[in-house]
């Protein structure tokens, strides 16, 4: 365990203010250019110098034929090449000084066994020469703050209080459009590959230290030292949630786990096991992986299982209901003064009881005004649930075929749905209490994309914000027990 | 059951060739305006008359005041009329000699006791008169071959062979744009609300028969009478494939469903033990009922659960093969010869095994053109699942921060890599084996689109794509049971 957080290695390559990448070129067909020109175009300041043994210049920067040539140390060394130049090109960094390497090339554990002799000699050169590194076989590091980017993909997103650390490069890079999509901002990610000298464990350590992030998401197909995992795990489920994906459980993801990242996974009753010790919560799939993670990192932890479902669509408020009692929580009834209250405020055709349903109604004062804050203000009530709020999505739809009956425009139709819902973007915040929600529109909608700018979680269908929510409930069901058992004391805010 | 494809009520619906909207007026914020335009302004060619107490033109047609009032009698008439309207308005239907009914209106049994009593005399008159209607509390039906829709959101995707019965019209009309999103198309869908007249055993009847449609999705809150429902789900199971969400198993998702459409919820153990005997695949969320529906839908039934993966990137083809055995799958060894046929053609960091991983390689006629086929066509191959496809949003995305280091525009690169994924598209139809995929990108991306539009299922992500093709290979398993209980007889082409 990590005694500062300076002392983890991962903050110095975070916080890199020079990277130096060895493989990029001026072929954008190649990963080491791509990767390059994350970091050189993206909003990272400081030097970006490419190394090269031939050309003199690389996408515009003056280039240096190899790391002893550099004129100062860098921070952070990348290496995009072929599996046999990695070695040579470790020991011209550690000629240099430089202490912190990304190494993306892959040929090693999970090449067979010239690979593992090749991995066995890299983990032996680097410990010696005190060189902390990411990889081998990782794609590295993105830090949405810094704009240090040695992924293959841009990160185009807004930077949220995620983190991600992952035995999956993919799922730290390819995914970032989906995560984009589903309005999910990370703060930093680690694609940790074959963990030979920076695994999860340091991962964990380091986002438990670090202030942008809230919670943790975990993509695991192996884990080769449990002890050191656990301890790391507890210091960091102690302050902020961590989710995990294990994927090494059957014989097919152990079998492709150990081609891919050479991870031995183990049965999934010892994971579940070091999970629980651990207070990680377990997920099945990538997408309960990011949606659970991003509820996490962007909700108050609720104090209870009891929720309140408030739409304007029946299927939806049965299928949340469904889904509550599915994943463990309860829709207590109102109080009899309170559901009158709530029954003269809606149409005739309206339920009043838990879930609210105002079937087919535009008052959108009603759902998104009046009534949130009502619910969220009564004691029994420990988060809400919403379904079908829509915006400029929902009126170019139906302005297709009723475009010429509109007395106003598109656009200003779109704009007082939108100004309508910036109220309950603040209400998680006030109530301290969690707003989940579903739509069947993405963020092309306007009301959407507020919403999920505002970080209130919009996914795609009920069941999915129920889950999400069910993850909750959970984390703030594990706080109370560590309370209970640790003293006030361990009730470190989230 | 009924006899004839004729006889049962649903085909006079579909098939109408004149409908009066009543409550239709000039109002876009109406319900009734916008279900009469979605009809009006599609593709029906059929005549569309509005009736209206006052107004002399509604939408552009001639108004009448009433149906009595109408020069001829219509082959459908919608009421989206207040309750108490509705039935003076079904007493004028009856007097024009008008048969067939949609009724919208809300207010019956899902309303408590005056609902109740206001429902069975709705029953008792139509009965009497033969009279057959949807609903009430629906939203009636949609047919994408006809343009008929009589629900609240225009139909903007291509028509499709998944049939939709549903006890929420939400989840036949509010989705829609998510299921275009998705790339699932419908034949026909039916709001089936409270049932009193035509329920869901008469939608699975219709359907066995429906030429457009070979697989059928079910919403359910609750089934009044079980009987009917398992003699005309046997029949359709027999020919077609049926997925069904029951969401009144739980204390939340009973009372829910009781204040929605009225529907009795019984314990799930009932439930499950209806759908085993009928042959229904029951599914826990409303994505599985969508994406499960449109695989079954447009694959070929699989002979048995041995699958291959082929991909590009390593987190994906693990998180696929964990998927793979937890769904009752497997991932055959290849035999050696094939496995170094395989290899020969890899790239050396590349996997051979199953599952095939080209780790980062642009070489798109190995992925997509070379390999397909050549498992395909192995006879201990009975289905393939694909991740990482994809096109112009890729170019786009890279393009931001490259775009000026690329020899192609754009919409060149773009336009080969639709060209290259078409032969890929065939493929289910040459080999009849299902292929299952998922994408990081959505139908933005012209890969993803083309996959689609052929019929490919293509979702969000990996497990996802696993979960819709172990719905298959179930099929394939109850088709084969089925044959070898009933003999050759049964084996009625999907």
């Amino acid at each position: 365990m990590t005694e500062s957080r300076e002392a983890n290695p991962l903050h110095a390559i975070f916080n890199a203010g020079s990277v130096a990448f060895v493989g990029a070129s001026n072929k954008p067909t190649t990963m080491g250019t791509i990767q390059m020109l994350n970091t050189l175009r993206g909003n990272f300041p400081g030097r970006v110098i490419p190394v090269h043994p031939r050309l003199e210049r690389v996408l515009g920067e003056k280039a240096y034929p190899n790391l002893r040539a550099l004129p100062e140390p860098v921070d952070l060394a990348v290496l995009v090449v072929p599996t046999d130049a990695v070695l040579p090109v470790v020991e011209d960094a550690i000629a240099r000084g430089i202490r912190n390497l990304v190494i993306t090339s892959a040929g090693f554990r999970e090449g067979g066994e010239d690979g593992q002799k090749r991995e066995a000699l890299l983990r032996e050169v680097t410990r010696r020469n005190g060189i902390r590194f990411v990889g081998p076989n990782c794609i590295g590091v993105l830090n949405t703050k810094s704009g240090l980017n040695t992924t293959f993909f841009p990160y185009l997103h807004a930077p949220g209080p995620l983190g991600l650390a992952s035995q999956s490069g993919t799922y730290v890079t390819q995914v970032l459009d989906l995560l984009a999509r589903w309005g999910i901002g990370l703060s930093k990610a680690i694609s940790v590959g074959n963990s030979v000298s920076i695994d999860l464990a340091d991962c964990l350590d380091y986002f438990a230290d670090d202030p942008d992030t809230r919670a943790v998401a975990l993509y695991i197909e192996g884990i080769a030292d449990g002890r050191r995992f656990l301890a790391a795990a507890r210091r960091c489920t102690a302050r902020k949630p961590v989710v995990a994906l294990y994927v090494g459980g059957t014989e097919g993801g152990s079998r492709s786990g150990r081609s891919h990242t050479g991870a031995l996974g183990g049965p999934d009753e010892i994971y579940d096991g070091l999970f629980a010790q651990a207070g990680i919560q377990r997920v099945k799939t990538v997408a309960d992986l990011y949606t659970f993670g991003w509820a996490l990192a962007t909700q108050a932890v609720p104090n209870g299982n009891r929720m309140v479902i408030l739409t304007h669509s029946g299927g939806p408020a049965t299928s949340m209901a469904d889904a509550v009692y599915r994943h463990g929580m309860t829709l207590p009834r109102f109080p009899s003064a309170l559901e009158a209250q709530i029954r003269s405020m809606l149409p005739a055709t309206a339920s009043a009881a838990n879930p609210i349903d105002l079937t087919f109604s535009l008052d959108i004062k009603l759902l998104q005004e009046k009534l949130p804050p009502l619910l969220l203000g009564q004691d029994f009530v420990d988060g809400l649930l919403m379904h079908g709020l829509q915006g400029s999505t929902f009126f170019t739809d139906v302005s297709r075929i009723a475009g010429d009956l509109f007395s106003l425009p598109l656009d200003q139709m779109s704009e007082f749905a939108r100004l309508a819902v910036e109220p309950l973007c603040r209400m998680p915040q006030e109530f301290q209490k969690p707003i989940v929600m579903s739509c069947f529109y993405d963020r092309r909608d306007n009301v959407v994309r507020t919403l999920q700018d505002a970080h209130i979680p919009v996914f795609d269908t009920p069941e999915r914000a129920v889950a999400a929510m069910g993850a909750l409930v959970r984390y703030g069901e594990f706080r109370r027990r560590l309370a209970s058992r640790e003293g006030p004391d361990a009730r470190t805010p989230v």
